[in-house]
């Protein structure tokens, strides 16, 4: 039987918005949330979470180690259904995939993310680890911003999402919200849940998605509509709230990668993530 | 109709070694060379390669834009089929999924490597780029080294695909083939096939794969199995050899990531991959 992680943590905003519940073997209903929309679509992050905890539970592992999603269409709050195949189970580490499908006028399935994903047991890593990566340059959390601290007003604006979320953000990646944009692709900031719900494998796939595009701090707006995003989890975080540092380096062509990573509170980097997006247009 | 990038190349030994032959729509008998193995297993970049040219034909989009493989099992020398399913067509991106099976003893069907793919086509992109990456520090190829230049021993013991690849270290970061070991890990290269075949995007997908692993510098040696890797191609390389550097920033827990760029002779970034891979044991 899986184990579903569900953090230290009970009942939350995250925990009933991302439930899953089985139908038959693999397959799971799910009910969309009109909590988690940004720019009037679900964040792609928060859709990631369903179906992570879809996988979480049909697969013989309970950790997601890479998620690999493609998005093919925006997903709106309402039903939706999680189809999940298992397509191995080793020793270590299992692998399956999994589709979210809405429902288009007539009843028909529609397909709007689909997700490859290898799992195993974080608990069961060695604790040895070498890293050269260092944690993001941020000041402390209470030098940090957030949507109740006056502008930066966009970042509130239609977007329910910000409600859910406990981001603080560096003061030196918020120039977009007052019109002067850094012109460098960052974007850092504390991320917790704003229910104090504490971080898990779980929840750290939607916040490598949650925070504002580096787009906005290259003098872009608009939606940066993600095309894949990969996520690694790479340790189970620590209790408290979480670092995020986000960097774009190449706008080609239309297209730019988002690459983040998170660290805990025991200075641990616990996720990297790497999307491709469109660029709004300038 | 779908184009089949083939390259500036006519015939070469990549193109002949990747070569799919249509069963039936969207089904593709191969051939797997032995020529492109490392550690006596098939090199995830080569069979990447050869699925990427399956979903090329099956596709109504030319190019790999962004390509996540799943790896379940070493794959051997011999026959092996392709089977692709298109999941959606857009106008400017269509998604896919391909399978890489080989057969058991019985003849039953064993499945690889999984694929989730989104392809568009790399000509009708803009010519904007703002990019804030810079290519390898590497050394110019003179002053690089290949497996023709006495030791590095190790490189070319046992490993088939050293003869079909013009790869030439930068000597920064060969001294694990002499047992100094940087102790960083980094890997940079220039980049070829040896019979002067051009790169195209389906090359890189071998390129982002094809270099020693960056745990030879770390001072693991045995293999590195690929658990997941996922490449963005970002643009249409130019002629001429390619630059490749492989960053790995966080060994925890027994797994590793390799981050690869690929820059080509025009000073473009042209790929980007991120790879999740078992650590060798120490």
């Amino acid at each position: 039987m899986a184990q579903i992680p569900t953090g230290s943590l009970g009942d939350s905003e995250f925990d009933r918005d991302t439930a899953v519940t089985r139908r038959e073997p693999g397959v799971y209903d799910v009910d969309l949330s009109a909590g988690w929309t940004i720019f009037n679509a679900l964040n792609g992050g928060y859709l990631l979470a369903i179906m992570g905890r879809a996988l979480s539970d049909a697969l013989p592992h309970p950790d997601p180690f890479t998620v690999s999603a493609h998005y093919f269409s925006p997903s709106r709050p309402g039903p939706a259904v999680v189809r999940t195949e298992t397509v191995r189970s080793g020793r270590t580490l299992s692998s399956g995939q999994a589709s979210l499908l809405q429902y288009d006028e007539e009843g028909r399935e529609v397909e709007r993310i689909r997700v490859l994903a290898s799992y195993g047991d974080l608990d069961a890593l060695s604790d040895d680890v070498r890293t050269t990566a260092k944690p993001p340059a941020i000041p402390p959390r209470e030098h940090c911003l957030g949507a109740s601290d006056g502008p930066p007003p966009k970042m509130a604006a239609g977007n329910a999402i910000t409600d859910r979320l406990d981001l603080k953000l560096d003061p030196a990646t918020v120039g977009w919200a007052v019109g002067a944009p850094s012109g460098k692709g960052e974007m850092r900031a504390w991320f917790g849940l704003s229910d104090g719900r504490d971080a898990d494998p779980l929840s750290l796939l939607l916040t490598v998605d949650a925070l504002p595009p580096t787009s906005f701090e290259l003098g872009l707006e608009g939606w940066t509509p993600t095309v894949e995003l990969t996520t690694h989890i790479r340790c189970r975080p620590a209790p408290g709230p979480v670092r995020v540092s986000i960097v774009t380096r190449n706008l080609a062509g239309g297209f730019l990668e988002e690459d983040a990573e998170v660290w805990d509170s025991a200075d641990r980097l616990v996720a990297q993530s790497r999307q491709l997006a469109r660029a709004p247009r300038p």
